[in-house]
């Protein structure tokens, strides 16, 4: 067999990139030159990518449109709007190339963090971790008495895919009532799935609402003040789909009038929120800077998720975390 | 039956009373009339406890002996260290007065918020929500590389009872490894037990040592420099027993020197420590002052405990949360 080459866009240490040369050894690694800002920004175009079969990493659409000969792209993020097109699932499919991206890389951490977010929010920690109140005082009662359980709570889950099936196993440890809304039930959720149309009646009655959207046409602002207004008084508002899910005046106006306790945000639009947004002036929105999806030893985790695809690829099979 | 008087020095709202005058109706309910500054300080000695057949919250040892006719006990806390003497013990079996405590009222929201501190450390929440980096940036990249998986990570419990069952419920969840101390193992935890004298080599493998002893003679100062010493490097501890099972001075240090990564701290000695103290300007300390056993409605849920364990009473049902 040929040694096939694997062109990547992946910014790591030599050390990692070293550790993927000799993993997919007799294969061979092809690099660019030019490297990208960030892993989230797009690569420049590179006519390396013309000898690639396979690409790992963040290929702009028109890179690819140079990869005559790629036979599978890998995308090193779990998001993948810049792919997520009719024509580019047309494109791709006609050239019967299969399309995998991160999505298991960041699914525990992701589902760790809103679940701390969640957990947080239920132990008052902000207000608690600043607090040097004195037993029996004012303050202190108000601590114990503004804490909550999460057992016995209700959440309300959007978008229903790996992120959430973690989330889900999490929450059923504190014996929680758990629905998620998913256009396309398939029976094997293992918990109560809503369709979008009755997301109204589920939005009132949900003590904490989790936002997994990604980004696309349909979600693109669909948390707005109609939505927040339907959510239950009191109820707690997480991100950690997409910043553009959300219309961020009208978190920032619902939560000014005391309408959601909280919101949770690993995600904004931008990112990061000028300093002068008021989300960041809110005492009641707390804000993490799209760290959700962060482990320590991240890019090689990456890197071998990406390599057991690669074995799964040399052995004709079925390809894990497929988005086309 | 002659109607039972149940001598109460639980603070509680006028409603709270009522509810529970009504709930244990016909039988009668006593109050004293001058009342303790706190839920964890002594309620004065009260003449009228001497027609008490049962009483309810914090008795003094005196109060007690003046209770001639008392036939059960019920603390309203789940720390009982004034009544946790071989004397004490003695006198209440002599005389058939059995003891309970509301362990159960504490231990669901005590586990959730030491598993909250869990998450909040392995997700770096103090840091994250703090800071207003942008992606790509090497304090993102820091603080995507400080978080950390729970899952797979080893966990050492000092102090396995009722809220160590529930934190397993929800460690398991995440998949860790669970080992707990216990002096006396029973072979029903449902986790790997070690005993006390094991204590150093599992210190040196757990990821997170948490600590839920209870204040006594030989709990006393148990964390000190040699067990922080023999803790694993980076390792986080974490205490909601009671502050003076840690000696603080020894803690401070470790955590100054980086040899522990964090200490997340629900009680300490004194509750709350002096502004000056070094636990307060350590930015790897955090501190939530002593409501980890807190949540919403608490008053009612601690009376509602009483009430169902004075049925059983009634019944002459084996008593819940009997600690003599």
């Amino acid at each position: 067999m040929t040694p096939l080459k694997v062109f990547t866009d992946v910014q790591a240490d030599q050390e990692s990139i070293d550790w993927l040369r000799s993993a997919i050894h007799p294969h061979e690694l092809l690099q660019p030159t030019v490297k990208a800002a960030s892993v989230l920004s797009l690569a420049p175009d590179d006519p390396l990518v013309a000898e690639a079969d396979i690409i790992l990493g963040q290929p702009s659409l028109s890179s690819i449109a140079l990869a005559e000969k790629v036979r599978w792209i890998h995308i090193s993020s779990a998001g993948f709007t810049r792919y997520d097109t009719p024509e580019f699932r047309a494109e791709m499919q006609g050239r019967g190339v299969p399309v995998t991206n991160s999505s298991h890389v960041y699914d525990q951490a992701c589902a760790e963090h809103v679940f701390s977010f969640m957990l947080a929010q239920a132990r008052v920690l902000p207000a608690a971790l600043a607090s040097h109140c004195a037993n029996g005082t004012p303050e202190w009662t108000a601590l114990r008495e503004g804490s909550r359980l999460l057992q016995g709570q209700s959440v309300l889950i959007f978008g229903y895919g790996a992120i959430a099936a973690c989330l889900v196993k999490m929450l059923n440890a504190f014996d929680m009532h758990i629905v998620a809304v998913r256009r396309e039930p398939r029976g094997d959720e293992g918990v109560e799935i809503v369709t979008p149309d009755q997301a109204a009646s589920a939005l009132a009655q949900a003590d904490h609402v989790v936002n997994i959207l990604p980004d696309n046409p349909a979600s693109r602002g669909y948390f707005d003040a109609a939505r927040f207004s339907q959510m239950k008084p009191g109820a707690s508002f997480y991100n950690i789909g997409r910043g553009t899910t959300a219309v961020q005046e009208d978190l920032a106006e619902s939560l000014k009038v005391g309408h959601l306790a909280s919101a949770w945000l690993d995600v904004t639009d931008p990112e990061p929120l000028p300093e002068d947004h008021p989300l960041r002036h809110l005492p009641n929105c707390h804000i993490t800077p799209h760290t959700a999806g962060g482990q320590s030893g991240e890019t090689r985790v990456l890197l071998a998720h990406f390599v057991k695809n690669f074995h799964r690829f040399l052995e004709g099979s079925p390809l894990v975390n497929r988005i086309i």
